[in-house]
């Protein structure tokens, strides 16, 4: 089965994936990932405090927050902060980051610490919600490393990893990676997180044009765990460079 | 493979299901929906308008909102008009609601309408945006009943139905349409979305507490598909009631 | 003096009323009220935890929250918690529902708890708040009676009963217990809330067409008196039942 | 049935009433009205315009909106434009003199207007709501003066005056025109608006401490009464100087 | 050079200036400040604590709100508390406005307290923010003198005085103390805020029109000089009265 | 007068100066500014449309909004987003933006357009609304060239150029350029924004510590006017680079 993907690549083919560590320099971990035009700065911050309902309970806290700058996306959009709050899309984005984050922390070796991964996006292209996972693990670590350097922590809290992709069908073929023209015309969008191990940590898929079968849906999951692979590669070489 | 669950239930049994029709009297479509103790109440609200983005393309739009009343739940929570706002897991349950329900209507047969379904928990025990799914889906059909008795649309826009239940893993055995007591100690939780022709319109799946194999999801995927045929069932028997 | 009511009642006839206790479970205090078409869903609440200004004072607090479903009216109406603020009408609902239960509670003798009446309109037909009022007392007193079955408290802090009810001069006669059909069209519309040791609590009379006179002021009180009488009856027929 | 009141005044004593016309330049109706040491500045302002739901129907409008100054209390309150919203007790006054004012205009022969009536606090010692509805009626009259005056209207809308006054029961004894030392320790407080016909605008009577008597009651209308009539001859002798 | 200013005085000549104190009576320093019509009251209230960031340093704070009613102006502006938030503008001059009294103000001579200036316009006649803080000056020294009658502090807090003018260039010509007429025709404003000392504390200046050449910033400071003259002299006697 | 800065720059030495344009693809102008480690991402926008109070006049609009990214600082801050509103330092700073930018545009040539300057800080050390206002500079004249090179406009409606510095008092020496270091220990700090022509465009200064004497002002408008010379030629190298 073939398609002409708008950016010429194969229905299994990644954009060209980057991760450039230390971006910025105040956060303790500063990220910024490429996934071809998406561009997603994530920064890990770390604060002595953890949120109400964990005060006392030795425990440690992982939480993201998620933006567009105005100018990310082809036509400018309202700055939420300008408009009193953030949207459902938002939130939900923001919500998923958190969640998949703290799959691969053991909470109770980061103790009463909080770190908030910070996900702005400077260019969309499609797939922010997944380079932004992707991205903000590798911000994570290093909030992790900066602590053990600081000999604040002993134990390692980081178990494992995750990295996501997004998969869907485009003119009715299972592809990779989506960009903002395959996005924007496909008929099935799903996204999948996964550690390290071949485990899910998470799975949406919503049907846009036509409610996907049991085989499609096999096959994109495929395409998800060989395209996560290559990111989870990716972010070790990229944890390995000095 | 056997597991106690709270409520005595086999793993691939459904609570009681109720769809109570006409529960109020001024919305066009009125449905009482109760899986077990969950219990919500969805409305379906015809008006002759549509939103800005639609003005004037001779399509209609359908949309929800989400709502638990305070005391639905074992501690009261705030009341979101009082906060001033609507929360990250209210609007992402209600996004999906609209979203999963857009999938069974054609909007052009709609013709310059909205209909609103506002799903609002009386009582809540687990499954509640399922329910609200499910029972929103009858509302729907009598709204369009009402819209076809007055004459004012001729051709039905609603194709097929939907409905949806939860999956998850409880204690190591995959099981059905979770309860609080289940839902609140489960590994992995899945809300799954279909058609009556099969499809999948929605997958949602989240790791808790560990993350899940193939052969779970597996698992889980066939428990959804046998639990939304009765689901598809009993709408269709509440349809059938005069 | 004779007047059609479009309901066919006499000039002095309430609705049927209806108190249903244990209507939903997880609140103390669960009641459906219905003043024939209104019905009212009241719970009471009790946390052990009282406001600023009253920590450390050995008292309680009793305070009410109003919310009308968004289709509970005849014509849909903005969920609050969307538009993100209350409105100055529920705003003044429920200052009047938790102001007029706390003038028969000894908060001394609750304690340093809280108790916090939520009044949600299912469905409006005029008189939702005497309707919550009414039901709210039922609902405050099952809460209390959980509290001495629990043995927390000793001493009952409510003292006599309340209940309201509204009056109006339809087509120049004045009525009890207005609908919407009366509400929209009288001329003068007088909430009451009386206790049942014969004295006012709150009167609330607005003149929406033409100013009232002295006598018609003395008609209605009267009208008022008889029917919170019924109700008062109502309450504890209500309570009488196990 | 002798009373010490904190003034020194006798039960059926106003406080001293000032009607201070034009006390600003810009707004086409500007009052200070003192009921003693209470000050409320009351602006009538005229715009061309009315809400949406009355555009094109040939009426105008006549609405209010209430503030009082951070520190024109005993100690400073919250400025509400920097809490960012209006709280309970103010939008529940403002919608009282809006309607209590619309009670005396002929909104078809004001035309698509719209008159808006702010009552700033810049001294609060008890009773401002019943000092701002006497002023306003003033700041009004003098609007559809100036309308007059430039020949944009030719028929008066305003038919009659308005006036308001607080009684209570203070220490068992029915009072008039209560301040704050009498309002903050009194059982029973109830504000009467009533027209110069002598009909009854609105009544708002709260127990406080105890329940009223009908007794109470009607000694508490009759000072009403003799105290409004006191007030709407002042606001006939400020708009007969020139 | 000559200029005929809309109000005939000279290029170098304020406006009437009054400045009246005790002019409310509960705040513990009340002035009612009049830059020719624009007038502007002028509250100090103190409390006993202090912003979170200052709690246990034995430092005190000094703070200030600004808002205009809303008939202040010409045309009648929204009230900031009903549209939900304070604008820009508000919150710009209401930071300078704290921002210059602090500048005289030894925060650890006041102790752990808070003197929070409210400035209100009642009427607009441009110069409102230069107005405020030049009555505020006098308001606060009227609060510290209460604390000193009350002998809650010793040493006094307030080290010198400041006053503020605005100065522009009007057809061509730098002129002392812009009213409304000249604000909204001037090619260049300057808010120019000072000490008895002859150093400066804040200064503003926007080109509106025109950028400005250093010999007209020139021209302008030494106008800012001499009418703060005049103000710092007008402060004293005020204070000087008793 | 020799002054040791933190980092070792001459009194009169400007920070590395970096303008990167075409930093993002999506946005008509995009340029990332560097002053020395404070990093500002500035998109220009272009709408077909203007604030509603310019519609029909023929003009465009010029408008910029601020935000600075949650971890661009030392410690995190709140995401205004997500605390529902701009503080009042973001409101002002892109006040500051707009109305520069606006004084080098004839609107009318840029007809019923609008501009939108999104000033977006990476990385804060100072300076941030100086280098946004520089970068945003450049930003709109890519704009403009991109509208010209479309040919919907034929006249360049940008005159003449706008860029800014601080200026400040450092250790009792006037110095150029603050960075984070000097800024939170400066006595005195002024934003100066000039043209091209040598006119002022806003002059900003606060005393912190002291009141700053005339003699200070002189030396800082000296330094700062040589400033902006240098940033008014780095931009001019930016805009001839292809």
């Amino acid at each position: 089965m073939t398609v002409a993907r708008p950016s010429g690549r194969a229905p299994d083919q990644l954009r060209e994936v980057r991760i450039e560590r230390g971006f910025t320099r105040h956060a303790e971990g500063s990220v910024l990932v490429s996934f071809g035009e998406t561009r997603v700065l994530c920064t890990a911050s770390v604060e002595n405090r953890v949120p109400a309902f964990l005060r006392g309970k030795g425990e440690g806290w992982v939480t993201a927050e998620y933006g567009m700058l105005p100018r990310s996306t082809h036509t400018r959009s309202d700055r939420e902060a300008s408009r009193g709050k953030q949207g459902g899309r938002t939130l939900e984005i923001q919500r998923l980051i958190g969640r998949t984050l703290r799959a691969c922390v053991d909470r109770g070796a980061l103790g009463e610490r909080t770190i908030t991964l910070d996900c702005d996006v400077l260019q969309a292209d499609g797939g922010t919600r997944t380079a932004a996972i992707t991205g903000a693990y590798v911000a994570l670590v290093d909030a992790i490393r900066w602590l053990q350097a600081k000999r604040e922590i002993t134990r390692d809290p980081v178990f494992g990893a995750v990295a996501a992709v997004s998969v869907g069908i485009y003119q009715g073929v299972p592809v990779l990676d989506l960009d903002y023209a395959e996005d924007s015309n496909c008929d099935t969008d799903m996204n999948v997180v996964m550690n390290d191990g071949g485990g899910f940590i998470e799975l949406q898929g919503t049907a846009e044009g036509h409610a996907f079968r049991r085989t499609e849906l096999d096959a994109l999951l495929a395409l998800a765990e060989s395209g996560i692979g290559e990111l989870l590669a990716a972010q070790q070489a990229a944890l390995a460079r000095t």
